[in-house]
């Protein structure tokens, strides 16, 4: 976090549109830098001066997925890591096939998704609902098997979040289910890795193990702050928390555990 | 409320630029799940496995409208209800087009505008002024006579909101004025709406009525709680009202009346 | 200001899509009515009944760009103010392009920037990092070229805002550190710059500097009230002040200094 603070990164966010002021605000929060380029005119230098690209394919269309390769591409060239959120993959065939698009023709470098959309991008049924899709499965195995397939560092955010780079396995048990109520927290956290990744990019399963560590527990002291107000104070709550929130803090009240 | 608490209906929402956040949240607070999807690509999946679709032309385009009426054949064809909202019809030629191609070519279950839209529907004059238009009319009367010309429940909004299937006729007085202070509230009410038409898909009237008076009632609440404060903290009080308020306390403070 | 809340403006605003629900929110608490159109089938119908217009290229696309222009064109045409707001000029060739395009097309009114948008408009190296930026310049001297160059009132904001038309020059301090920290402040401000320029079309300096100086006490305000609790709750604060404050109050708080 200090280091994110001091380096102030630039991260070009190509995400959704539901999601872009949420995200910038967090990103703000910790101290990064976050710029939207969307066009296909300039996304390939936008990518270049920045720091990390996160590409989110939350409200997909084909002129956008155009532009996110450019862009992804351009990062690739620059040696900037890229994080990829595959919103809703598993709901309809064409976040299925943009998906595969883009880990194709793009070098990833952090894969962030709940246990559903993971699933499917292994090509494996579930019962993916929406956005906030729950399956089950043995989410540690999954995450470990998608690394190893993907061949990037995979994460995979629920109840309990575990992250794996195909041979490590870590499992971050800090978080709060008030952030599944919240829109945008999980697009938002894809950004918050980056900003990791982009300060670490030699590290990348430290740099995401502690991105999930310090969103939980700025989660976690928001909803002691804000539980009998209720959401719409736990947003606003979160985003003072994200930036009042020290690596002192966060690292005591951390819940981590390294599996293998 | 505790029917969409229980069921948790997904709503695909096809909502403007502007309020595609606060639309999500709020949802989020009711208990229901958002999913946005534009795409031509998409929209037709994804209205098939959600349980009702929201067409709103806030931020109108050629193309989205060309989506809008795809997702709506196809919830059309899956039987599920959907929502218009004709945002700013009647401030330019362009939304009385696409307004009147949607209600053409789509079986819409529910309109819902302001007194200034609805009459723009019918090809009244009025003066609109952007998306917050008043002009006098006599509500009460516009809604019943929309309702039978467009053969779908309509639900004019205003100091006394109006819903009429063209037979019945019901008059929910709840509400507060801060509502039209904040962006967004009216299009979240037609996300509403739409989620409360989910789970009682066969009496629409009903539907839309409880849904205004459940809303009206979270923002007399907030209203309460934040007056001397401002409009800031109302939007953020009226998100935690949305996801507190139950069944119980929205039936004691809601002002409804059967008319005919 | 109350000026603003008598006349209820009607503000057209083609800005970003990161930032309009901010940008509507902040325009409804100063008492102008905010109305997004950004396709070209409507945006010169629009720009026509609108009292001002808000050009912003915070997030451009080729068909953006061309609907601005069309807008200005017709905004031109009707006599009504446009502001322009060059998100981000500098950072990529596309933005350096697309806003000579504006500026040669369109008879914009006001034009307001960072110091490093602002150089860079003037074709000026300088270094740009994202839409926040920051150059070393001697901003009033800045200011007052690009008045003379540009021909239209020019705004630099920063710590110190200044405002030219090329011959008068005026400096604001007010305003808070803390709105760099809230994405869309610098957009909406471009809002409320306009708002103001709407109804008082043949003083624009004076408009500027009002709006600046209301704007920086607002967050001034709010800065005192969420100093302890964090920039989420800032956000939420700034709009209540928006909404509360006088002319009184401000004109007492007010830092202006006419230069010349």
């Amino acid at each position: 976090m200090e280091l994110v603070r001091q380096n102030n990164p630039l991260i070009h966010c190509m995400t959704n549109d539901v999601v872009m002021n949420f995200t910038a605000n967090g990103l703000l929060a910790i101290g990064a830098s976050p710029v939207m380029a969307f066009s296909a005119a300039e996304t390939e230098d936008m990518a270049s001066v920045a720091d990390a690209l996160l590409l989110n394919i939350g409200t997909p269309s084909n002129e956008g997925v155009d532009s996110m390769v450019l862009a992804g591409k351009a990062a690739n060239r620059a040696g900037k890591p890229i994080i990829f959120d595959p919103v809703g993959v598993g709901a309809t065939p064409f976040r299925n096939e943009i998906s595969k698009r883009i880990l194709n023709e793009v070098d990833v470098a952090v894969v962030r998704g709940n246990a559903g959309e993971i699933a499917a991008l292994l090509g494996q049924a579930g019962t993916v609902k929406g956005v906030d899709g729950k399956i089950n499965a043995d989410v540690k195995e999954l995450c470990l098997q998608a690394a190893k397939a993907l061949r990037t560092v995979v994460v995979v955010t629920g109840e309990v979040d575990a992250v794996s780079n195909g041979e490590q396995l870590v499992a971050v048990a800090n978080g709060h289910e008030w952030l599944t109520k919240v829109v945008g927290t999980g697009c938002l956290l894809g950004g918050v890795i980056a900003a990791y990744a982009a300060v670490q990019p030699n590290s990348l399963v430290d740099a995401a193990v502690e991105a999930l560590a310090f969103y939980g527990v700025c989660a976690e002291q928001a909803y002691e702050q804000t539980k009998k107000e209720g959401i719409g104070s736990f947003q606003q709550t979160f985003l003072n928390e994200l930036g009042n929130m020290t690596d002192e803090k966060a690292a005591a009240l951390k819940r981590v555990e390294q599996i293998c």
